[in-house]
């Protein structure tokens, strides 16, 4: 064995221990050239800012609590479902206003807005979020029986809502999408990276999709802030509905929040590894088929295979990205 | 900071509190309402159904007992190996007769069978399970040699059973294949859906694989139900090994079970993004380029890339999926 | 129902037990065929193996002491920052230092090393490390910043290193190649796993990667081990750096260490789903759209496309692996 | 500094392995001799006894139930209040079920009652238990007063619920007594030392104790099975009601369940280390000095001092026990 | 086996059920019977009242900071030991603040007293606490020293501080003492019972106590609020430092806060078991022999044993009490 | 609400922040101060010393390897319980061998012995207690014998095994007497104080106890390291078996390890309270009363009351410690 001595130079002079003193100091400074080139203030002592860990599990709480035979605790028995669903709630809604203000008092430090406000506002927030709950699972429970009805091998809804990686992304989605829509856009990201890193699946929380709604497999699936999603909708993993975007030559300086990422109409199903980019529309009851590139409209009842898409949409100035 | 209030009406009303009773009755009546679509019989007070968090522990204790010196706890020396894999697999057993048994129990409920014979029945497959745990070690082996042999990067079979996901997804598959053969499906898929969250590969249980198989990467890998897959073959990331499914217009009840997965043959290497669907024969030795997409059988000793695919087997009327 | 006994047979014989001893038996047996097979030595009684578990744990802090305010504890003050990654440090390094003695002395049995000189080139190493910290985090900061400048949907570098995969992925990346190319490949190789189990992100530590990197997406992304990866460079999702092989009838024994991957020159951007494979050269500036098959050159400011690609490139022997 | 080599001679033979087979087989020969002696059935597989750590829990979630507020969950609000109750009380009495039913089936086994009558026993019992709790928390209340008004110190009763020893340990009593009386005095007898262990306060479950109890300070306080106790008694720490016990000249055989243990009546006060034994009645109103030993009855209204009791009560041939 | 039905009546209706709801809401009057007995205001939702378990916590950490190497964490380096003293005491600190506000605000309720006031004073207190740290550890240091002087068994300074169940009581006690002082008496008392609870030691955190105090053994020992004790005083078990208190047919209502408990002046030896009550003074150097009964002063040099102190002080109508 | 504000003058100055510089120094002078004044050589760098926590773990894991079906996990079955003993005594072994090296090390250290001298005789002390363990559970069954047997109130011998606390307590001493008298007296102590913390008995490891021995209650009890117990010897609460010790006017300087406790024959028993001290002989078979104070040997066959232990024993210028 020959030991790698090259690189090891500085290393010599510590002698057993880290220099720690001369890292910290050193990692002191670089922090406060990123702050200063920032322009951060750093007189505010804590950490201002969401938890990744605790929206996590403020995130399966509120599974728990839709589903609480499913995805509640194991030894739950139905005497007491709603007591546990009580419980549960009060401590998830709780948790997750104080992440909600964490946001807020974020944004409102540079806006200069009132605390007493923004306080007032996070409380709106979650408790419109909680009135809304009902819905959501009212909703959850047409993607369940998608899901189920989608694929000829799931047994029971109840394996489906176990078992379905896409099943527990679009649950998370649906949470992450109302806090987004009411005003906790990063909290709501948040909840959806959770559901990203566990299930391969990237849905943007401001992507709007419709009633019955299923992802098969999932893993590669990539959904755009914008995009908007109809009815008993179905997808297969890898399909990407994302944005165009132009070459360098032009300004740069894209405009936030235009419409950017595909309309899909109801009923239609795309199969694994498509990719549709910009805003076009897929027509209702259409079909796209697996490794379909995509970017342009297509009407309603359309069937598009690998082969046709290629003849007419791929130009060589299009580039893709999501 | 302009304190968007639209859609926050409902709120209003709370005044510091979440309205839960509200909620907690809402969302009683939903699951009531859903229970009665379903047919459910409500009267049963317990949870039924296996546990997600359950199956993993109990996956991860048998990974230990298989190889105990490198998946089992750092601290085991090799003196206490035989002491730690029977303490282990007793608790493993144990635990896993209890979630086999909810399965049964789960299916019998609709078909009225008696609960003795449902739980002798999980008692002899677990048993016969772990009666198996042996050969399934030694067909393990050949697939980790099979990772050190078919990556020239590897350093040692200890590196390729520590860091490849392949290799985690591939004990993880033979384990619930093997429930799968033997009746417990659903725990079968639980344990397959938890190798998916680690390693991004979907493995359906019930894929037949034979000895030294290999996934590179990984991620985005998905393999359907029905498959057959030889011996020595190799797969690169998002690979698809799915169904070909048919457009609307047909009866939409397809019958379940019946072989829609391709079979791979012996010697066979699948480069990245391949996608074969149906069922259709890979011949043995042959190679699929990186991107191709397949819906025909290959005779043995192909070489097949993706240009070739495209001029001879995109069909306009074809779609694909997993 | 009808119960399925077909294969229980073995089952039978074992009245309420699980024939434990006679599992751990057969179990023995295997693993010393494989022992044999593999000229192990077994008189080794301990556990001579680097973990996943400790080196995902001290990932995560050595996370934590670079941005402590953002990855750190949530209860974290400024007040106590350097207290914080000085003690995090601490406990990160001389954990680290144990891991990577692990790796050393499982290299060095083969090679007959002393103890002593492999202890203190174990040390070398970890304090080498610990001197780059503070590059490592000026480094980061342009990763952040480039990802927050690269989506126009980011609102704070904040958001950016807490929700988005790709930072994280690089983050254990910059970590990991420190400590492949310093001499602790199998610990760089563990750390880099983590990542991708988190992220869906596959980096080898093996590649160099210059600043301002950012990756969007990310799922399904593979990055070879020699692949050179210029500044201000950004990756969609599925995108692959991977090399090219050649068919079976060759010797077979590629030589390890070539350069086989891509060069990516400074500011590329390539779109979802492109595979560049090989050692080839994307020149300076140039953009890769989506799901474009590349398997030569590129010269600087080149714009490629799907279909400009597959025109060009696609050869019937020519096969992709990463 | 010099080797004590001295009774290590065993150790000298076992070369770096600590012959785990040799004192295995040794502790199952002891394990079966003395299986032999108590004349145990050994068919029987799992472990068929009450778990301590299962029992510490379950008191913990009753004291948080009755106590929600200052015994409960630190994050708890009066809106989810009756909640909590409702889900920790089912998730308890379940718990309670089990350890209820392990230790009937233990007794059972050996008086041959069939198993579905000791289930139905062990579900009456803690259903019985279930609807005593309000009155429990009602007499429980009384305690808490009756603390707060005899320890001038006090400055509320929530101080006096969350820092005296003597609530938490008649708490516990009030629930294992109730056990004890309906009929499971092991679950009850290990719920006891879980708070003799926490406080250092010895309360036989068995014991009757009336409403307005306080003990202060109390570490070292014995009270016997047999004793019954009045309303509005108080007592200090090392207080000592117990039996007494006669010479081993006798048969040897005490009779069980005969009363042995003093009875204290209403509104009694005994100051620290006081010992009183044997079946005596301590008269309402009386006090009993710190230190005064005392083995006959005393009237209503006595003041018993160290030196008034030594004259009376200390002969030569009795002897104390608790 | 004969099963007692007795008692078991009402839980015949039960069938299945636990009568969750009945049981919810018998607790929920009585919780209201009692609030408004206690003249409670209900409307305050959230738990308002300081944590055993986060003060517990705290109190470890604390002790940790004190003594780095013997109390904090086990792979803790003299490298980082500031570090982790400075990391430890933010967190520990900012925890208390919280404790603390808690307590103030909890007694401010009823004084009416703004909240801004009682959290500055909050605030002031754990920073002058904080800064009291190092003359704490100073003082701590001189009872380390007599524990290892005074108990000729000992064999280190290291040993004493891991040890022995004195020292212990004895570092909580100089924590909860400081913060008596300071104005918040209810967190030193939660803090001093977690002591009373590990050690059997009860040490009122109004209790004075000089340098180089050492207890040995340790259960039993009570010390009570008003006590003051010298330097360099040495106990045993079971020795109590009480109060003296009058027969009923006083007024009942005593003075609180008035000098009640003894004063031991330096140098005093106090063996197990003895007793010790009232405002009386033990003086320098005296020694009080084991099981003593001591209610009057004894001057300088005084050897008190069980024999001489009898015939002295107790007089009939005088009880003890601490 | 009157703010205190006394005292709290030094906590002006800190405006927001706690000082934590100021503090981190200050308590780095006097410990640099105290190690100056034990003559510490400061350059070693990590802890050297035996861990509590660890110890405890490892007491209670060889509890549960000599009763794996009482002390052992409530899901152990007897098919795995030579497994379980097997690994559970390998892990607990180890973990032990590393505190024993750690207390022979900080030993060596002042002596100057090498490092490998003292890790062969930390392997020979482990290796030789591990094989008396087999022995030590014989003696302990005498014990769990006798306390059935002593305790009319005791329903079996599980119940006395799972809720005494002096059986809790004598297997903690067994174990650590052995391990004191093998050379390894501080990790015997740390162990015993474990015991002495959840029981309240405190006894110290130097004692030699027969078999057959019980203590009934406990909480107080003292048993000192020189004293020397028969067989079937039974002891109740708050007992002390100590030494005497002599005026300060005498040289101070008492010589260690000279036999100061006192001899206690077979089938002594000795109740509660009752405190014996010196190196005096209890003669076989002999009862001492409750309460009594006895500092002289008493023939076999005595019976000591209160009364007669007074008039004979107690002189004035005797004083009593443990």
């Amino acid at each position: 064995m020959t030991l790698k001595k090259g690189g090891l130079t500085r290393a010599v002079e510590s002698e057993g221990s880290w220099q720690l003193d001369r890292i910290v100091t050193e990692l002191r400074d670089i922090r406060a050239r990123w702050r200063g080139a920032q322009q951060r203030q750093t007189e505010c002592g804590a950490r201002e800012f969401p938890s990744r860990d605790a929206l996590r599990d403020i995130a399966e709480a509120l599974c728990a609590a839709l589903f609480p035979m499913r995805l509640g605790p194991s030894d739950l028995h139905q005497e007491s479902e709603d007591f546990f669903i009580g419980y549960t709630l009060d401590a998830a809604l709780n948790g997750l206003l104080h992440q909600v203000r964490l946001e807020l008092r974020y944004d409102a430090r540079r806006a200069n807005t009132p605390q007493t406000e923004v306080d007032a506002l996070a409380r709106a927030i979650v408790a419109e979020f909680a009135l809304a709950l009902p819905e959501l699972r009212a909703l959850l429970d047409t993607d369940v029986l998608a899901a189920y009805q989608g694929d000829p091998a799931a047994r029971s809804v109840d394996e489906v809502l176990l078992c379905y990686p896409g099943v527990i992304a679009v649950i998370h989605h649906r949470i992450a999408h109302r806090l987004y829509a009411l005003g906790a856009p990063l909290v709501a990201r948040i909840i959806a990276e959770a559901a990203h890193s566990a299930t391969g699946i990237d849905i943007h929380p401001g992507a709007q999709i419709g009633a019955g709604f299923f992802i098969d497999h999932g893993t590669g699936v990539v959904i755009g802030e914008t995009a908007v999603i109809g009815e008993r909708v179905r997808l297969y993993q890898a399909v990407t509905l994302g944005a165009k975007r132009f070459p360098t030559d032009e300004e740069g300086t894209l405009q936030k929040g235009l419409p950017r990422h595909p309309v899909v109409e109801d009923d239609v199903v795309i199969y694994a590894g498509a990719t549709i980019l910009g805003r076009v529309t897929i027509g209702r009851g259409s079909t796209i088929g697996g490794n379909v590139w995509l970017t342009r409209s297509v009407p309603a009842g359309s069937h598009i295979t690998q082969a046709s898409s290629q003849h007419t949409s791929v130009l060589p100035t299009e580039l893709a990205a999501s």
